[in-house]
């Protein structure tokens, strides 16, 4: 029987807390975030996937926090955890670090949402000399140089991390494990839009609320069992996902 | 220029605090340990080697959690994280479960000190059918079932610990890298004999303590740099390791 694949956006970070462009920046949980991460180890619970037999997370501390989180409630600490950056959150290039108020203010509606929501919607690029280059961090240093972005578009994210997924996730699926993956909102985007087929222009108004999971049984085709994907707890996701659609726009409107 | 290692007893466990054979069984950390293990994050940190390239510790919580402290301290939780059962404490059979000082009263003063220090002193073995039989574990699930030991004497930990070392570990100090190993006071005990070539008798005095480190630099031959090893708080880990060696004896006598 195939497997079942648990995939959840980090807990709130900080600099989700303050509506900033996070990217490949290493901004830690919230306390809310560490919070919700406990709350998303009870959802799994409660829904009866109990016992997850591999988790994948990305190189970023909101992520394994809130993995680490998630494994510990759940008991179950000792299954492998497997790091990449390609799961990384999508590289906001040099809207790293700003306020996502003053970006919507700076360039506008249509920019803004452009480089937030279209699916090849690149930010512009940071360089070496940039406050939030990240490129050069220690964390990277066994990845090839040509391979990691200085910003990303999500069908950027999409080519990065499908070849990942399909090479290291796929196997455990297809061999009937429950495989956890902790990751990022562009990362969830870019595989349920891998996932479900969905159209690019139907992805701009996708978001993925923080530590909500979702859990997608495959059938024996290695397709998701239904034709759209669903949050544990549909209306607490439903209420946070909007709120995520509306970032920028409260504080500038 | 090869690498370091960083070698650590986990912190406190609930049952380390109660004088208990631990052993395979899966207790977690005291708050004792959680702080012996941000502790131990601050002396590597004081000691100059900041930045691990890689981590291994064993498939039991109370040496992950450990683990994660310490890299959450340390601010590199996106390094990678190896788990093995190899890592695994020794497994103490039926004693697992016990109070040490109700086996020594039980088994008086020389088999309660084969069993725990002498290099071949190997505890009854656990039953299928006993409360801590542990092996049907699904955290061993992909582990050939005749591997998995039912009690271990400090040797047999050797054995199955050894070729994973050589095999898993040593690539990583040729290349220069520093490794952090969270792991058992077995385990410690396992490796510094081989290390640094202590004999069987001499072996049976040494204690490690909870959650102080050791540093080890490797020579180009890869042996350790000096002739004996040494803790980063040798002051504190002389006081620690006597009351390991005590233990069980102050309640009973």
């Amino acid at each position: 029987m195939p497997g079942t694949l648990i995939l959840i956006r980090h807990g709130q970070s900080l600099w989700n807390k303050d509506d900033r462009f996070c990217g490949w920046v290493d901004i830690k949980l919230s306390e809310t975030g560490r919070e919700q991460a406990r709350h998303s180890a009870k959802l799994i619970l409660e829904s009866g996937y109990v016992q997850p037999d591999i988790c994948f997370t990305s190189r970023l501390s909101r992520a394994i926090e809130s993995a680490n989180i998630i494994l510990e409630e759940m008991n179950c600490q000792y299954i492998d955890e497997v790091k990449s950056w390609r799961l990384n959150e999508r590289h906001y290039g040099k809207l790293q670090g700003e306020p996502k108020s003053h970006i919507l203010e700076l360039y506008g509606k249509e920019k803004y949402q452009f480089w937030r929501r279209a699916f090849t919607g690149c930010p512009p690029a940071v360089d070496p000399g940039d406050k939030y280059y990240c490129i050069d961090d220690r964390r990277y240093a066994k990845v090839a140089k040509d391979d990691l972005p200085r910003a990303e578009s999500l069908q950027m994210v999409s080519k990065r991390l499908l070849p990942f997924y399909n090479k290291h996730v796929v196997p455990h699926l297809e061999a009937g494990e429950t495989v956890l993956m902790v990751t990022h909102g562009s990362v969830v985007r870019a595989l349920v839009k891998h996932l479900y087929a969905i159209d690019d222009d139907a992805i701009s108004s996708v978001n993925i609320p923080n530590g909500i999971p979702m859990v997608i049984k495959f059938n024996s085709a290695m397709s998701p069992e239904t034709d759209h994907f669903e949050f544990l707890d549909p209306e607490r996701a439903r209420i946070e996902a909007e709120k995520v659609a509306r970032q920028g726009f409260e504080k500038s409107t």
